[in-house]
């Protein structure tokens, strides 16, 4: 985990704020792992698409649910050209100019080819590998996904090949004589909270709540 | 606000699970304004980019920041296809089945063509509908943008005139069947929440937290 990445090409090289630039799998990694959806950008007759949906990293690939670009993958033999995106917003960052606000975040972007999952196993693997990330636990206790199921569901696969993370944290950074200033500057945090489960109004009353649901939270 | 809106476009119309799409500008907007950051997405040399950043609604209009698009705007003279979406998770969907999980979410997709804000005034209008819109009441207390930070930030409008929303709320849908599983589900709600502020290092402790940040909460 602690290897040198190689030089990231310069397609995924952060260009604006050089700085807030990370190339290491480390870094990556823990922000795929920790956020919940992803945007996923294709073009279609040059128009931009981006669409969020469900994810999951399992090692150096990505499975994202494919409806969405599943008519235009069908069309594309062979894959389509993708940007996977995840961004975890941390806070505002407020500064003594508007020039200087700016939001505390953690994004990641990977450039690259999906391609379909098609065989059976794989695919059952690559929705566990979504499932496990998303509410680990989860995939052993409930009913698994039936042969039309499988067949109604189409993922999408992309190596973290070529991809950067980029953040921004800490307090706002001023030009020297706005610190002058009688204004209030800091940064307001956020956080994911997890609310009291709801149980479904046709749950047992017998069945109470797992722990990986009571103890649910994403961990940073 | 009330108004039927125009049929949508076909590219715009939600396709998976119809009913969970919406055209109306009251559920359009009302997502827009609470959402924080959008994703954009944009093309080059038939790669797609998604780009997470700043944006607010004013009227009929969306502004963002456009310094990642800005570069390929500057090639595309009079305007750069994008799509700009929105995406609010309220919370995970438990069911009894892998396959009906699912998570609630709200969701804004705005396709279009993006043009940059050149006029000195427009832009400072924009850059303020993007302060209002994130951080109620700040632009009056802070440094106005100089003429040097004006030039410095290029900001894009994409009209809101080929826009969906997509919503899904409510407890999980499973097969009748699968109700007789002894499986706990229901749903896990999500809130963003609002940390107490930090104030910067450097602020003197004379100045107090102003009551727009002491009760800052986005509201839906």
């Amino acid at each position: 985990m602690s290897e040198k990445p190689a030089a990231p090409s310069p397609r995924v090289t952060v260009k604006r704020i050089p700085a807030r630039g990370h190339y290491d799998r480390p870094t990556i990694d823990a922000i795929l792992d920790e956020g919940l959806i992803c945007h996923v950008g294709f073009s279609l007759d040059s128009q931009p698409f981006v669409i969020p949906t469900i994810y999951g990293r399992d090692g150096d690939r990505v499975y994202f649910h494919g409806s969405a670009a599943s008519r235009m993958l069908r069309a594309i033999r062979g894959g389509i050209p993708v940007c996977l995106t995840v961004t975890l917003l941390d806070g505002l960052v407020l500064a003594r100019s508007a020039f200087h606000h700016s939001m505390n975040y953690r994004s990641v972007v990977i450039l690259g080819t999906a391609v379909e999952v098609v065989d059976r196993e794989a695919k059952i693997a690559a929705l566990k590998t979504i499932s496990d990330r998303v509410i680990p636990g989860r995939w052993e206790e409930v009913r698994e996904p039936n042969q039309s199921e499988v067949t109604a569901t189409s993922v999408l696969t992309l190596p973290i090949s070529e991809a950067s993370a980029k953040l921004r944290t800490g307090g706002p950074i001023d030009d020297e004589e706005d610190y002058a200033l009688p204004v209030w500057a800091g940064q307001l945090p956020f956080e994911l909270e997890v609310q009291p489960p709801i149980a479904d109004t046709r749950l047992p009353q017998s069945i109470g709540v797992p722990g990986y649901i009571a103890n649910y939270r994403r961990s940073r």
